[in-house]
């Protein structure tokens, strides 16, 4: 008889988090992922935290009451904003992606100053900063608001978009954080613009994804938690399943998201959550 | 015994209707105004029909219970994709965005080719080229969705905004509407950008605001529907009275509100739609 497949839901305000689930696909095999896009709600990174805390445990739920074992909270402002609010009103074990990317930030830094970009709410609520200085780093945070709307419209190697990240970095990058040596990728929409980031950032500069960092946090927690995953794999659970939930349109979805998730999308179905 | 003061109401997803009060109150004395700005679900113009539509019918619901006699749909995207359900669905008069913009539109164009700029929904309504081809005019719709975030940053005069609004346009005025001689601003947000746009828009071009159109459309309205309104004005009823309700953070409303509305606001009470 076989055991039940782990269900790991996936929760974000949009597209962005199809970043780490793309990056939890590359290291947790045979599991079934639930990804739920709060889509007629988006975004999330200019609202207040009473808003997007409501929002985000809506969300959380309704990925729980679809099997979710695990929740992976694959918004950077959802995080910053209400992670404490999900975990309590949730019951399996949720993940945030502020954490594991202050994780890695501090593994990389040798002069322990980094750069933090994300989006107004993320930067106002300074759940990076606090992250970093648990773990002996100074960091400056920066709201960069355009980026988001630039990589919607498409534009990840336009001049504009280098021209004002340009201006966000120059602004960040300054007085005793000029030489800062890491920069932290606080919105899950920036990694489609890490080569143009990596271009404008001083050259001592090392990016850190934390889609990348939380993935890795997923799949160690995930070992912990759902010991299953640890059965000898084969072949049918080595196969990731996905299911695709978003609350504005279907189409839009699928054909917005396959830039994020870098493969193709089907079978998205919409979400009503009664608003 | 005085009449009751009439009462309109004044609804946008968040801030840029803002744009069309203020043109109300210049033309419309001894009013009361109710205005509702959704900004906890902000931006409509990335979403689809059927939620903008849902959205819309809610605030419009909420504006009528509080004592509007009178709808003013200050939203493009929500004109262009909800004004027939908008109108179903209540049971005062509602007044639009799009047919007064096209009144005005139509009335200064000599050559009858004509640019509308406006968001990603608006655009694909084709509300603007209907509306317009029903007075004889054709049209081109441009969307322009970084136009709104690059307002809300505050860049109105800004080098960068200049530069995308210089991609827009050029993408917009070419082939056979080279030579279009009429830019309809067809986002509540782009009245901000009008000294900008005119700038950066082929010399021979005029630049209709539908604020303003919507503006004076109202005050016909008003005046035949509302006679109380052609009363002998006194003091008392000189003086308009304004309420705000925001679906989203009160501060927030009130600092970046007044850069629409170009005066400060004061006493906005939140609304919580029961999401």
């Amino acid at each position: 008889m076989s055991k039940r497949r782990p269900s790991i839901g996936v929760f974000d305000s949009g597209f962005g988090g199809l970043t780490v689930l793309k990056a939890l696909l590359e290291v947790i095999a045979g599991a079934d992922f639930i990804y739920f896009g709060d889509t007629a709600r988006l975004p999330y990174g200019s609202k207040s935290v009473d808003t997007v805390a409501r929002y985000a445990v809506d969300s959380s739920h309704y990925l729980e009451s679809h099997g979710a074992q695990l929740l992976v909270i694959a918004c950077n402002t959802a995080t910053a904003l209400a992670l404490d609010r999900i975990t309590a009103a949730t019951h399996v074990p949720v993940i945030g992606v502020v954490e594991p990317g202050a994780d890695s930030a501090a593994a990389v830094s040798k002069n322990k100053r980094i750069v933090v970009i994300g989006t107004e709410a993320t930067v106002s609520s300074q759940a990076y900063s606090k992250a970093l200085a648990a773990r002996g780093m100074q960091a400056t945070e920066k709201a960069c608001p355009l980026l988001v709307p630039l990589v919607e419209e498409g534009w990840v190697e336009h001049p504009v978009t280098k021209q004002v990240a340009g201006i966000y970095l120059g602004e960040a990058f300054q007085g005793e954080f000029e030489d800062a040596d890491v920069l932290v990728l606080g919105c899950t929409h920036y990694p489609l613009l890490k080569p143009l980031l990596q271009s404008v950032a001083p050259a001592h500069v090392t990016i850190v994804d934390s889609a990348e960092s939380t993935a890795r946090a997923v799949a160690r927690r995930m070992r912990a938690l759902l010991p299953q995953v640890d059965d000898g794999e084969d072949e049918r659970r080595a196969q990731a399943r996905l299911k695709f939930f978003a609350t504005d349109s279907v189409e839009k979805f699928q054909r917005l998201g396959q830039r994020f998730l870098g493969r193709s999308i089907e079978g998205v179905q919409h979400v009503d959550l009664k608003e």
